[in-house]
C-alpha cells in the first residue's frame, strides 16, 4: 500500500530528526521518542488527525497532547515532517531562547499545554474533550500520548474514571508501552493485558496493537473514531529506542543521547532518508462554536450592612451573578459544592457546572484543558485539599493559565472538624507560583467584587474563603481592585497598624473596639489582596504608626506576614506576625483563634506589648 | 448463633454511642459512622482482629486505619464498646482539648496515623503491611476502612496497584459502599460490581457482601485471612445512617447530627441498649521483631577538597553509609533512584529499599505507615514532584511524622530539561509545614553531615539537593548542626553579607572573588539550614555590613529570602532578595542563573548597586 509506504518513509524521516536534534543538543530523550514514532506518524499523517496547521487555534482542530512531555523531540520532529518546523529551527532544540524546550511547553506554537510532569496530560485532554462534547459542541477529537511509566500516577486513574463517567467518546489515549521507565522496567513491563484489563474495567474501549505496525496503527485510529459513548485507549506494544539497535529495548538509555559516533552508526542503520518528503495533515471541518455574547448588565449586589454571611456563600452567589458577563465561565468542584457553595452556580447554570468527584489533581488538569480551549474555569474545593493538586497548579504557571481557584474552609476558624480540614498552607502554596494572584475577602461584598476582579484578570487567581458567617462590612458600591487594600479603621493618632484579611480582619475590628475603650488607637487594614500586596498603604501605615502587626489564620511561613515583610523590605518598618504556630485541635472557632493567638484578645495583648 | 447475637448487641450499643456523642457535640458525621458500624463491630469483636488494648504499641497488634477519618464517632464508640473509652470521655467528642477530635488524630491513643483528608489511609496501611511482610516479618494484619466517595482519589489506585505488586496478603481493605457522598450520589452509587471489577483488575482478591449482615461480614474476614499473595478488598453494600430510618439512605444528611428531639426518636427506634455489654478483642501472638542493633562506628567521609560531586550523589552515599547507625532506615523512591541517587543505598542495602514507581502520593502515605511502625523513612524524588504529595506531607505534620524527604534537581540550575522538572516551590512548601526542618547543602561533605543530622532529628526534615556537580568546600571534620550556618568568606571590612545555599553559594563565592579584585569585601554565609535559620549569625552579619543579600534558586515567595526577613524582623537590617522571578526556559545552567539574576554576575551587580 502506497499510504503505508509513505508513512513509513515519514517515520524514518522523523526518526532521523529525533536523532540528529538530540545529539546536537547533547541531552534529551531520543529513545522515549523513537518508541512512539510510528504511533504518532500514523496518527498525524494517516488521515485520522484533522488540524489546520496554519491556524493552530482553530476551534475545531483535533487536539494532540504529549502527556509524556519528554518525548518532545518526537513532537518537534513531527511538525518538521509536516513542514512547519525548519531543520534549522529543529537544531535549536533545548538551546536557551528556543521555543523547542526540553519538555513540550507552550513556547512552541503547536503545544496545547505545557507538560513534563508525568500523569497530567490525560486530565488536560479530558478538559479539551469535555469542552468539545458539552460546551462548544464541536466534532474535534483529543488524542493524548501516554507513557507506560506514568500509568503509576493516580491522576491517570482519576482521569480514566471521569472520562468514562462523562462518556467522552471523543477522547483517545495512545499508550506507548515501551516497557522501560527511567531506571528500569515498569511495574507491568510488556504485559499489555495488565493495562488492558485495568483500563477496560473502568469502562474504556481498549485495543491492543503492535505499535510499530503501521497497518495495525491506522486500523486502531479508524476504529477509535467510531466508538460511541466511551473513551478509547490504544495500547501499543513498542520498543524503546526502536530503529536504533544499539539502544533498542535496553535499560540505561533513558534521557540519554547518542554521541556523534553512535549517531553515525544509527543513521547508517536507518538507511536512506528522504529529507524532502512532507506529511500532509487532514483539515478539520470549518465549524466554530456558537459564542455566547457577554452581557454587561448583571444583577446588582444587595447585601445588608451588619448582617452576616459566609464569604464562601458569597463566592457561590458571585459565580452565578457574573456569569452573563463572563459567558466563558465553567465551574468545577470536587464533590463539596454544598460546602464551597459552587452549587449556587450549578443551580443557576447547570450546563456549565461539572462535578469532578473527589479527585483534585484531575480537576486542576481538566481546568487547564478547558483554559486551553478558551474557557474560564473556576475550580473549588476546601483550601486544604487544593494541596492535592499542587503539581498541576505548579505546571499551570507554564501554560499562562487563566484559571481561578477557590479554597474554602481556610484556617483554624473552621473549628470542630479539626486540622485535616483546615487550609493552613494554601497562601504559601499559591504565593509561590509565579504571577498567581492571591485574594482573601473578609465579607460578602468584597467577595462578590473580588470574584469579578478575578474573572476579569488574565492569569491564575486564588480566592480564599471562610467557613463561618462574617458580618458585612462594605457598601455594595465600593471597589476592590487587585493589589489594593482598605483602611477600615483609623484615628488621628494610631499607635499600631493591624493588617489582616478574612476572619482575622473581624478579630482586628474587635481589638480596635477593645483598645479604643482604653484610649489606644489602632489602624486596621483589610489586606484582601495578598499578592500583589498594597505596598503603598502599608508603607504609609508604617510611617505614621510604630509598627505593623499582621494577623493571619495560616502558618507564618509563606503567609501574609512574610508577604508584608517582603513588600516593606526597603523600609524600616517593624512587621510583627500573629499566625498559626501550634498544631491545631478540634474545638470552637473562638477557642482555636485564642489558642493560636490570632484572636481579638491576642491582638490586644500584642498591641499593648508593643506600645 | 450466640456470637452473632452478641455482635448485633454490641453494634446496637455502638450506634447508641455514635448518636449520643454526635448530638452532644452538635457536629460530626453520624450517618457515615452508622453505615460502617456492623462492618467494624464484626471486625473488632468477631475474633479476626487481634489487638492488645493494654499495649497499643505492641508490634504484633493488627492495625486498623480509618481512611474515612470522618467516621471518627464510630472509631471512638468501638473503643468505648471495648471498655477502653468511658461514656464520660465519649461525650467530650470534638470539644477543645479532647483527644476525641472531629477526624481521627493521634491525640487518641488507638489511632495509627491522623486521617481526615480522604484517600490517604490505604497508603498508610500499605506502609504498615509492607513493614509486617518485608521488614519486621510479623504476622500482624492491617485493616483499612475506606469510604466509597474517596475511591475517586487517584492515590487510592496508586495504593491498590502497589499493594498487588508487593503481594501484600496481610492487607485488607473494607470498602463501605453507602452510596452517598457529601453532596449527593457517588459516581457508582450502589453498583458494587463497578468497584469489584476495577479492584479485581488490579490483582486484588475481592468479596462483595451485605455490610449489615453479620454472618456475611464474619465470613468475609475469615476468608480474607486465608488469601495468599494478594491483598483483599471486602466490598460491602451499606446504608448511610443505617439504624435510624429518618436519615437512612437519604441525601442531605452528610456531616449532620440529630437534634435532641430527633435523637430521642432515633434511640426509641434502636430499642433496648445494654450499656454494660463489652466487646472482647482477641489478643495477638506475643512475637516481636528482631531489632538490628545500631552500630556507632560507620565508614568515614572521604571527599577531596576542590573536587566536585553533586549533592544528590552525596545524599545517596550518605544513606548507604549511615544505615548501620540508624538500622530503622527504609528508603523509598519514585522511579528516579538513578537521579536522586537513592540507588546507592539500594545497592548496599537492597532489603531496605522499596521501589514506589511514579506515584508520589502513595509513597508519602506509605512513609507515614512505616513511621507509625517505628521505621525511619527516607523518601526521594525530584523536588518538583514532591509537590504531588503535598496533601500527604501536610497531613504528616498531624502524626508527628519522623519522615525525611529529599528533593533533587532543585531550581533552574538543572538546565535543559526545562521548568517542568525544576523544583522552585519546594522550600515554600516544606517551610509552611509546622515543625518541618528544611536543609539545603551546597557540597558533598555538608550533604553527608546533614543527612545524618536529619536521621538523628525527631521530626519531618526536607533535604534539597542539586543536579550538577559542585566543588567540595568543607573538611570532613566540620559539623553542620540543624539551625546553624557557616561563614565561608569574610574580611575585616565586609560591606555586604551574601546569604546563599546550594548552588547559589557557589555563585556567591564567584562574586566574592570578582569583588575582591576590585577591593570590595563581602561576607558569604552558607545558609544550609533554612528552617530553623541561624538568626544569630545573620544578625551579626547584618550588624557589621550594610545589608544582607539572599540569593536563592527558588521563587522569592516562601523561600530563603522570606525566611531571613522573618528571622530578622525585630532588627533593622535591610534584606535584599535575588530569586527566580521569571518563567524559566530550557538552557544551560549558567545561562539560566544569569537569566534569573541569581548568578555570580548578578550578585556582583547587586552588591555594587547597594554600596
Amino acid at each position: 500500500m502506497a499510504q503505508i509506504e509513505n508513512l513509513e518513509k515519514l517515520a524514518r524521516l522523523i526518526r532521523y530528526y529525533i536523532l540528529v536534534s538530540t545529539t546536537e543538543a547533547g541531552s534529551g530523550h531520543p529513545t522515549s521518542s523513537l518508541s512512539a514514532t510510528d504511533l504518532l506518524a500514523g496518527l498525524m499523517f494517516g488521515g485520522t488527525f484533522r488540524f489546520d496547521a496554519d491556524e493552530p487555534g482553530h476551534p475545531n482542530n483535533d487536539r494532540l497532547i504529549f502527556s509524556k512531555g519528554h518525548a518532545s523531540p518526537l513532537f518537534y520532529s513531527l511538525w518538521a515532517a509536516a513542514g512547519k518546523v525548519s531543520e534549522e529551527e529543529l537544531m535549536t532544540y533545548r538551546k536557551f531562547g528556543s521555543p523547542l524546550e526540553g519538555h513540550t511547553t507552550i513556547a512552541f506554537r503547536y503545544v496545547e499545554a505545557s507538560t513534563g510532569s508525568l500523569g497530567q496530560g490525560l486530565s488536560i485532554g479530558l478538559g479539551t474533550a469535555l469542552n468539545a462534547k458539552y460546551i462548544d459542541k464541536l466534532p474535534y477529537r483529543t488524542y493524548v500520548l501516554l507513557g507506560d511509566s506514568e500509568m503509576a500516577e493516580g491522576s491517570q486513574w482519576e482521569a480514566i474514571q471521569l472520562a468514562a463517567h462523562y462518556q467522552l467518546d471523543n477522547l483517545v489515549g495512545i499508550l506507548d508501552v515501551n516497557r522501560l521507565g527511567q531506571r528500569g522496567e515498569t511495574m507491568y513491563g510488556h504485559d499489555l493485558e495488565a493495562y488492558e484489563k485495568r483500563i477496560a474495567a473502568f469502562g474504556w474501549e481498549t485495543m491492543v496493537i503492535d505499535g510499530h505496525n503501521m497497518d495495525e496503527i491506522l486500523g486502531a485510529y479508524e476504529k477509535a473514531a467510531s466508538v460511541k459513548k466511551k473513551p478509547v485507549m490504544v495500547i501499543a506494544r513498542t520498543i524503546k529506542g526502536k530503529g536504533v539497535s544499539m539502544v533498542e529495548d535496553k535499560n540505561g538509555w533513558h534521557g540519554k543521547t547518542l554521541d556523534r559516533e553512535q549517531l553515525a552508526l544509527a543513521l547508517d542503520e536507518l538507511g536512506e532518508i528522504d529529507r524532502t518528503v512532507r506529511g500532509v495533515i487532514s483539515k478539520p471541518e470549518d465549524v466554530r462554536p456558537v459564542e455566547r455574547e457577554p452581557r454587561a448588565a448583571v444583577e446588582e449586589i444587595a447585601y445588608e450592612a451588619g448582617k452576616s454571611l459566609a464569604t464562601r456563600k458569597a463566592y457561590g452567589n458571585a459565580l452565578k451573578r457574573i456569569f452573563p458577563r463572563f459567558p466563558n465561565m465553567v465551574v468545577l468542584d470536587a464533590e463539596v459544592s454544598n460546602s464551597t457553595y459552587s452549587q449556587i452556580f450549578q443551580g443557576g447554570h447547570p450546563e456549565r457546572f461539572f462535578e469532578m468527584y473527589i479527585a483534585e489533581q484531575n480537576m486542576a488538569g481538566m481546568a487547564l484543558g478547558l483554559h486551553s480551549r478558551g474557557k474560564l474555569p473556576f475550580v473549588s474545593t476546601f483550601a486544604a485539599f487544593l494541596s492535592r493538586a499542587f503539581d498541576q497548579i505548579r505546571m499551570s504557571q507554564y501554560s499562562d493559565a487563566n484559571i481561578k481557584f477557590c479554597g474554602s474552609h481556610a484556617g483554624v476558624s473552621i473549628g470542630e472538624d479539626g486540622p485535616s480540614q483546615m487550609g493552613l498552607e494554601d497562601i504559601a502554596m499559591f504565593r509561590s507560583v509565579t504571577n498567581a494572584v492571591v485574594l482573601y475577602p473578609s465579607d460578602a461584598v468584597s467577595t462578590e467584587k473580588l470574584v469579578e476582579e478575578a474573572a476579569r484578570h488574565k492569569g491564575m487567581v486564588y480566592i480564599r474563603t471562610t467557613r463561618m458567617a462574617t458580618p458585612i462590612l462594605y457598601n455594595s458600591s465600593e471597589n476592590f481592585p487587585i493589589g489594593g487594600s482598605k483602611v477600615v479603621r483609623q484615628s488621628e493618632k494610631d499607635v499600631i497598624a493591624v493588617a489582616a484579611a478574612g476572619v482575622t480582619l473581624h478579630e482586628a475590628l474587635a481589638a480596635y473596639e477593645e483598645l479604643k475603650k482604653e484610649g489606644i488607637g489602632i489602624r486596621v487594614i483589610d489586606l484582601y489582596s495578598i499578592k500583589p500586596v498594597d505596598t503603598a498603604t502599608l508603607r504609609k501605615a508604617g510611617g505614621v504608626t510604630n509598627a505593623i502587626i499582621v494577623v493571619e489564620d495560616h502558618h507564618p511561613e509563606g503567609g501574609i506576614g512574610e508577604a508584608v515583610r517582603s513588600a516593606l523590605a526597603d523600609y524600616d518598618i517593624p512587621v510583627h506576625s500573629l499566625a498559626v504556630t501550634k498544631i491545631p485541635r478540634s474545638g470552637k472557632p473562638a477557642e482555636l483563634l485564642d489558642f493560636e493567638e490570632i484572636s481579638g484578645n491576642a491582638i490586644v495583648t500584642k498591641v499593648k506589648e508593643l506600645i
